[in-house]
């Protein structure tokens, strides 16, 4: 991709206040390990879909309970919410008491709702499988959810995301998501929130708003009716991708069906394109949202976005030192490549 | 250790401002997928020691040029300081100059100095093999290095930071670790001086010596003469372990001889009980210090420390998100583990 003549750079993401490293030379570099990420991470064989996982359509009753399933009430089902059985949180204790702010201890019950979204009921399809209207559902049946969990006032966050294949963490290879409500507004929301109400103070204009209008074309890659994919100008991670939606928007579950199902489009274009360039990579996706509860001026510079992340590096020392990362693809390139993938 | 019966608990670490969500129930998920941690990561035969690795003695024209050796001028050299070959900043180009505050696309020069120590001659010895006295030679030769690159004033901070294993990020296996000379304070260091300053407003005194102070016994595990070791409260990692000057101190480079040598019993005290506890982990290690320049006012509330983290969950789409760990073990029984590991 010719990159490789190309001087180093440092570029600031004004979302989330980071500082990321361009580094084309970094590529180059040998390694005396063997390969960390396996081609096929998903794998069949790498895998209990024979007959052992409790996903699979049949197995309903090896899983915690459910919460709903699509259609309703249909033995053959399309998609199933139900309970992580090993949650990080748990339904059934009392919800935080607010802290005195001086405690140098700061400690909370560990009060939240843990759910996982089954996306298909076979073993063998993942998500990019599923037709543009199939993923549209499971973008519903996220929606769907928070909404259920919104109700509850102690929820102030609710986190939406997928692992796909072990070096993204996966534990279960069945094609899912999973669906966090937690008692508190978590770090990195914290703090985009903050970068984002400095910057809209500074030029009077919402940062993801600007992403869309102020880049030129050399950062998208694709548009719909509702949507755009570019990467970002300072993106963490090599051929990360964000979907924004075109008009502003600061909640995610205020999309309409409409809407759902142009992402369910992009969505799966995005994750076919990525799979094709990159050799079905590990990977995760979020959705990136506001908190429940927000004010009418935060309303004006909060816009959510899905973020999808190939896994091709290793966050080691100095990413977790400085939080500053190292990517070795300019992002115009790796916008480049994914435009110019040809999906069958 | 007698946790899995314990309630999720949500713990804020005062120094990092972040929420640590601590889950015992974690721990007994299943997975479908090979283990991600390779009992013996560094094994010989993974690695090209027998011959092709150009960290080893008399393969010193193999790498990238040298900036000092100990002891100097030797042949017989113990420790090498070299530049990296793929280096993620340049040391050939201009420093970064001061950008329009209201630019929506900052960007700066990729300047700076990107460095390897190579801790010892020989292939098959690990940090941990070393004499406490020779750990704290090669504490001394970070030190030695930092010294040299602050002279450089568009130098603003210096990273030191260790990659052990492959699922640690490593892509060579000869025992070696990294220091990095940026042209920015990283986001990680901002934020980190930023709860540090606001918790010193609040309760008047540094959030490290709290920590030394204000903890009781429960997650100490070894003292030496000058530093203490200890999980932190709020962990974001398993046996997560921070080694800490007992007494107020900014900057790591500015420690003496004596010190550097009490570090290095301790350091390797730590990597040992890690190693046995938890069979040989990949693991990082990283020097948290503050940037070169600092103010008399930021004097008093910041203070380095060394934390260790051994890589044994993978950070996933809800980390990547939200920038909250999980940790399905509490603080209180990792110290207690580390404490009674008896090392030989
Ligand atoms: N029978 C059953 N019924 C209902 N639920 C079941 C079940 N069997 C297993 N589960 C749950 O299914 C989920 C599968 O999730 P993933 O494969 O996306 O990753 P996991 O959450 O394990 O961890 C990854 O994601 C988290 C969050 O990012 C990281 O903390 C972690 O390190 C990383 O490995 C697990 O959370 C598990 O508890
Ligand atoms: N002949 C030679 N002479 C001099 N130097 C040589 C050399 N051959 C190789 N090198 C350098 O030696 C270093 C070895 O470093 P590590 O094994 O600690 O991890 P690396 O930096 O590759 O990446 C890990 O750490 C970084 C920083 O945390 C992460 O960005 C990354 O994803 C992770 O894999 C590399 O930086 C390499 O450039």
């Amino acid at each position: 991709m010719g990159s490789s003549s190309r001087k180093p750079e440092l570029r600031m993401d004004v979302v989330t206040e980071r500082w990321v490293i361009f580094s084309p030379a970094r590529a180059r570099r040998p390694s005396d390990f063997k390969s960390k990420n396996p081609a096929n991470p998903n794998d069949i064989n790498n895998s209990r879909g024979g007959g052992g996982c409790p996903f699979c359509i049949g197995h309903e009753h090896e899983c915690a309970p459910e919460i709903f399933r699509l259609p309703e009430n249909e033995d053959d089902w399309k998609i199933r919410v139900i309970q992580n059985l090993y949650p990080a949180l748990s339904r059934d204790i009392d919800p935080p008491v607010p802290q005195n702010p001086n405690n140098p201890y700061p400690r909370l019950s560990g009060f939240g709702l843990h759910d996982v979204v089954i996306e298909s009921p076979l073993h063998s399809l993942h998500l990019s499988d599923l037709s543009p209207s199939q993923v549209g559902d499971v973008i519903l049946a996220f929606k769907k959810r928070i909404q259920q969990l919104m109700q509850n006032e102690s929820i102030k966050y609710v986190q939406v995301f997928k692992n796909h294949g072990a070096s993204a963490g996966a534990s279960l290879s069945h094609s899912h998501s999973q669906i966090m409500a937690l008692p508190i507004v978590p770090p990195s929301v914290t703090s985009r929130l903050r970068s984002m109400k400095e910057n809209y103070d500074r030029i009077g204009k919402c940062s993801i708003c600007e992403v869309i209008q102020g880049q030129g074309n050399e950062l998208l890659i694709h548009e719909s009716a509702h949507f755009l994919s570019v990467v970002p100008f300072a993106a963490s991670f090599p051929f990360e991708i964000w979907i924004i939606p075109r008009h502003h928007a600061s909640h995610f579950h205020l999309l309409d069906t409409l809407m759902a199902k142009d992402l369910g489009g992009l969505l799966k274009l995005m994750l076919r394109k990525m799979s094709l360039q990159l050799n079905d990579p590990p990977f995760n996706f979020m959705i990136q949202t506001s908190p429940l509860q927000i004010t009418d001026s935060e309303l004006l510079y909060t816009h959510w976005f899905l973020q999808i992340v190939p896994q091709l590096t290793v966050a080691a020392g100095f990413e977790i030192a400085t939080g500053c990362y190292i990517n070795p693809v300019f992002p115009e390139e790796a916008a480049e490549a994914l435009r110019k993938v040809n999906v069958p």
